[in-house]
């Protein structure tokens, strides 16, 4: 179904929120041109050679040196291995930690690729709901302590698809039922450069012991997500099971493409880049969220994300968002329907909403038509309804 | 023991035949500058934005271009995946493939990544002998039709490590065998392009039905190991779960990397280039063959390619070559020993040499080396023979 929605949100005449890709005009081809020439123009055969499969060192020790500049941690760059964008750090440790009937832990709703990689290697997955601040710890507590999950899978920071960000309370009581257990953290933070507003909230490897948090880490929100480029950061002992398996699944991750993202990162000031793509996709969160307040029927709940790409909405019952789907899709709106973020089947009155890749007159247009389509769709069911149970009614 | 040899083998004072690096002077860096400013030259986003998991058409119509011409193979593009190199195909292969416990065929010696990637879904090998002409046909017959692999996999041409590529007879015969049964022929040919001299011979895709064989090919050895790109080719339904496979593993691949690779196609005279390649890599395996046959004992033996880049020695009993490797280590010179090769512990008789990284001095001295080394074990061995049997020798 996913892919039958994605290939829809192709077509021209679709203003499609249902993707997850970046705004095209942030993705800075004349510099990567400028990279590229630099890296490639010194008669440079290593760029083209067969490399470690640890990744570029010089990729490595800056990304050590940004982990510093954010988090205050000391990472060593023997720490960090380069992947192809985070999804392969998924695989990766889905082939290290998981065999078959493994618990595993992972947000509801949680992230469609971390349930594809995951699943492949037949996890049982405990679901833990999402609230405003975060998970709910008392249903992590009980999984954490009955079952005994191998890791659990979380992204603090605007998390895909639901857009909260855990406060840093919730953080603190999380470390907390991490740390009295076997279980592994994996901190996914693909969005933690795109916070809007605010202070910067703790990561898990500073409020936990290290060798019981994996943290993961893409290019692809603030580079390219073409080229393919993350990272997963362990220590020592996970990330020679991360590099063995590396090794068996793709030897390396392509040089030249290491050696132009660390050339680029050396020439361009990539916090000034950071901070006008934030500039606008906030400009587009506020618009979307706007719109949704003055538009949308009150029973329409949605988050209001401070970063990251998505806003989660949730349908009042009884409708679905499949079925919403299908009425966007007939006015040319494309949004995608909650059920591939549970494990568990659930999730048909979420939608998610991509507010980082459509212009702020798509957006307008879009969400209007989308408003509409809600407010014709809850009428229908509202008419349906009392038509069900006309004596209830009658009397 | 393969990640320390390969760490040896960066010693600038050490001569290698370990590793399987193609010559740098072949990676045409100014080439790729070109086809990089191209691709990047038109302010174009598609070159970094996230793309399709089945790769970009240009290329997967070129490689059935190519099919057409080298094979006279009609392909579709819609059955080519690109993948990582062919490690991600062979990994991505294991994966649809292998359930715990499953039989598989594979060469003896077989090839080192293959096993590694294999390995991780935890099948049983059945190795089949690998002879002069090719695999031995009865084993194989054998191991067919009473364990039923899954698949066979097979590099029919110029294989690494032996060196040896599979006479036409016995493709033809091993396809009598593999069509008579549920078993797949994995057909890898990473060397194929690489074929000095003599008539091609027939890949399987023309001794066996399409839904039987799928192939895979790979950029690394006639373009750049670096950028890491190959491909596997299948009829629909093995395609579509690669792709599924693909997706879960890491998306895509890199797409400006592809794109780089397609105009360079489209820009250069390959042929040329494989052509230029070919003589060079010729000429070192023909001087390192003479060296041998000038400088060896009669007792050691020696594959005699016709293309690729590596030749496979045999030592004489009891010779062992993981001893061999310390004692030319200790001459600055390093060879690939031969048991990582074996899924069953044997191969301590073989060594891998490769002769398309060092140049013809080196080749010159690294081998006149390795055979005073040879000598020396050879003699020592005797003596040590000699004295662990006096009596007999007294008689």
């Amino acid at each position: 179904m996913i892919r039958e929605i994605l290939k829809v949100t192709e077509r021209p005449d679709i203003i499609s929120f249902a993707g997850g890709l970046p705004d095209p005009a942030f993705l800075d081809v004349a510099g990567v041109a400028r990279a590229a020439g630099e890296v490639l123009g010194k008669d440079n055969c290593a760029a083209l050679q067969y490399a470690t499969s640890e990744g570029f060192l010089p990729l490595r020790e800056w990304i050590a040196g940004r982990y510093r500049t954010r988090f205050g941690l000391s990472v060593d760059p023997g720490e960090i291995l380069i992947t192809n964008g985070s999804q392969q750090a998924l695989d990766i440790l889905g082939r290290i930690f998981i065999d078959e009937g493994d618990p595993v832990a992972i947000e509801a709703p949680g992230y469609l690729g971390a349930i594809q990689a995951f699943s492949q290697y037949l996890p049982v997955f405990h679901p833990v709901l999402l609230g405003p601040e975060g998970p709910d710890t008392s249903e992590l507590s009980r999984i954490v302590s009955t079952e005994g999950p191998v890791f659990f899978y979380a992204i603090p920071n605007s998390q895909n698809p639901s857009g909260i960000s855990y406060s840093t309370r919730r953080r603190e009581e999380i470390a907390s039922i991490i740390s009295d257990s076997e279980t592994v953290l994996i901190e996914d933070d693909a969005y933690g450069e795109l916070q809007f507003t605010g202070d910067r909230r703790p990561s898990f490897s500073r409020l936990l012991p290290r060798d019981r948090v994996i943290l993961l880490g893409s290019f692809s929100k603030i580079f390219s997500p073409g080229m393919r480029l993350g990272w997963l950061c362990a220590e020592r002992e996970i990330l020679d099971h991360a590099v063995t398996a590396k090794q068996a699944s793709d030897l390396h991750s392509n040089i030249l493409a290491q050696r132009i993202l660390h050339r680029y990162l050396l020439c361009n000031d990539i916090d000034a880049h950071i901070s006008r793509i934030k500039k606008t996709y906030a400009a587009r969160c506020s618009l979307m969220l706007n719109l949704m307040d003055e538009l949308f029927p009150g029973e329409v709940s949605y988050t209001r994300p401070d970063g990251g790409m998505f806003i989660w909405l949730t349908l009042p019952s009884p409708l679905s968002a499949t079925e919403l789907y299908r009425r966007a899709l007939a006015e040319n709106v494309a949004i995608l329907p909650g059920t591939p973020f549970y494990t568990n089947g659930a999730g048909d009155r979420g939608v998610r909403l991509n507010f980082s890749n459509a212009d702020e007159e798509k957006i307008t247009e879009g969400m209007t038509r989308l408003a509409r389509v809600v407010h014709a769709y809850i009428r229908e069911c509202r008419k349906g309804q009392s038509r069900r149970r006309p004596e209830k009614e009658q009397k």
